[in-house]
């Protein structure tokens, strides 16, 4: 069956402020030493399994330039504009409708345009068998993380029983506790949830029209007109018709038929400055600097450089990330803060720097 | 008699890179919030007790223009531009000349152009009180500062008997190690030695005939061509063959003739970024903090903003020092640190930083 991957790239990213801004997220930077963007280095990792005119872009309307300029080789009429963002569920569903008028059924890969990958061998080995499985079944898989440690910043896929490669999904769990985070990794038995799915169009399909019949019912209005005259206005009307609803919430965790395929393939989330380190070379005193910069006595230290030299004198655990306009330096211990510092912003109207 | 002031303004103070650089040295910048300059302070300081055509300033050629631009009550002919740095006794033996064609005696205050005195009134008190002292006698008397703490970046004066306002000196003292400087502070019978003198043209003239003949010679004949059209190739040629020579060991250091006035006056020599916060006001988290600057959960930091917005987040007893072309981001406990870091640029040729 023809493999389709949906990329969701509408996401607006204010935990890499300075360097995202709402007029360039995360997904559109580079943060790793090879100068390629996120977005670039998610199609590219899946390239091999994926024709280019297969794979669909879901992005905000301003993003769209970005991603002509950085995946030229993705077809026009793939990159998909929401008129507003309404979180994963109207995204998916929108991309489903468009990719039914291509093929009557497909397997479609579900992926965050802004995640980090290690080992591009291991995930596309379990991409496969989740493909298969999906191919095989009515299940909707999810890509479920085994966890290194007790992370609680993450939501947490509780395993059932095994399924060929996939398990049943027991339970979905919100971000736990230290304590309970600890208990899962204990148990053997839980995964992180990722964010990444795998499904047939038409599973997917039936799932929307069960359980969210509003937005599988636009959708389809939308898929109707695609490439019509109409094309804009019927997007526009039904797209911000939608509630912002989550696939997870939506259709996840009210299904029975979920799975999920444990991956072991290098996952970072790159969710704060504090990921930058773990996916880049880092010096012997563990700094990971990038730009012109110069240190003394300067120790787990992250620094992104700008246009003008840096200076760094005996700091440690520290992220220095410099701008044009903006300027950050930020103990690592305290990276959820940032957001403080755009609330201020916009509270004082400056969103020139948000 | 008259009393006349010689600014000694010739520093290049790397200490407050990268604010400071050579081409703009500390006395020539505003490093408190009423934005006056260093060197506009020292002169407005004086003001009441010196007319504004009694007080010289030493300097470097390059940088006249800084002078006559900060300070234009100051008569062009007193801006007095030394050929080449030879430290104190050659700046001051120039300026003797200088003021020696003008007065036949005179009382002369010596005065560094780059600390900053909190009580005005006081100290003017006190240098009356050194005036009146030096008018009647063949003293070189030197500023000394009643010590609060056990400083071992300062030399120390240690006392002798008492003679009306001031003290004889028994020694001068280098820089002690902290087992020394706590013992001298709780003798009691020890200042630091601040670098302001007060001495009669003729008293100073003497000594320098003395202990530095070469360089009072030469500077007499500088003094003697001064203002003709052979002044500058005689201020070049004399000026550049005078060795490097602090007027404390020339001069102080050997004579017999030399006392001390206690002075409590609030004396800040403004020896680094950590003064910034000593002589600026300072916020309920002890922050001292200029510029466009957005904090969350900072303590005990020094900001001096440049031209964009500075997020600082987290972080503690840090200095952030941010301009045009350069940005430093140094930890309180390491600012004699910043000097490796300007050998390194010099070291790769990146003078214009420096």
């Amino acid at each position: 069956m023809k493999i389709t991957a949906v990329i969701m790239a509408g996401g607006r990213g204010e935990r890499f402020w300075p360097k995202s801004r709402n007029s360039r997220p995360k997904q559109f930077l580079s943060l790793t030493s090879d100068g390629k963007t996120m977005i670039q280095k998610t199609v590219e990792r899946i390239s091999s399994l994926v024709d280019a005119g297969d794979i669909y872009i879901v992005t905000n309307a301003a993003y769209k330039g970005f991603c002509r300029e950085q995946l030229p080789d993705i077809p026009e009429e793939n990159i998909l504009a929401e008129p507003a963002p309404r979180n994963t569920a109207p995204c998916i569903a929108l991309a489903a409708a468009v990719i039914g008028r291509k093929y009557d059924d497909a397997v479609m890969l579900v992926l965050p345009s802004d995640q980090l990958i290690r080992c591009r061998g291991i995930f596309i080995n379990t991409l496969k068998k989740a493909v298969k499985a999906a191919e095989n079944s009515d299940d909707l898989i999810t890509i479920g993380i085994t966890p290194s440690y007790p992370e609680t910043g993450y939501g947490y896929i509780c395993c059932g029983s095994e399924k060929g490669d996939v398990f049943e999904v027991e339970a979905f769990r919100e971000k736990p506790d230290l304590p309970t985070a600890k208990k899962y990794l204990a148990s053997g038995n839980y995964l992180w949830n990722s964010g990444m799915f795998i499904w047939r169009l038409a599973t997917i399909n039936a799932s929307l029209k069960r359980l969210m019949p509003e937005i599988y019912e636009g959708a389809q209005r939308i898929g109707a007109a695609f490439g019509s005259p109409d094309s804009d206005e019927v997007l526009e009307r039904e797209f911000t018709a939608f509630p912002s609803e989550s696939v997870d919430f939506g259709i996840m965790e009210k299904s029975e038929n979920i799975c999920t395929i444990p991956g072991s393939f290098g996952w970072d989330d790159v969710g704060s400055w504090l990921s930058v380190e773990r996916i880049n070379d880092t010096d012997s005193d563990r700094n990971c600097i990038s730009g012109d910069v110069i240190t003394e006595n300067v120790r787990r230290t992250t620094i992104c450089g700008g246009k003008r030299l840096i200076a760094a004198v005996g700091v440690k655990d520290v992220i220095i990330v410099d701008t044009d306009d903006a300027l950050l330096v930020c103990a690592k211990d305290s990276t959820q803060d940032v957001k403080q510092i755009i609330a201020k912003l916009r509270e004082n109207g400056r969103d020139n720097l948000i």
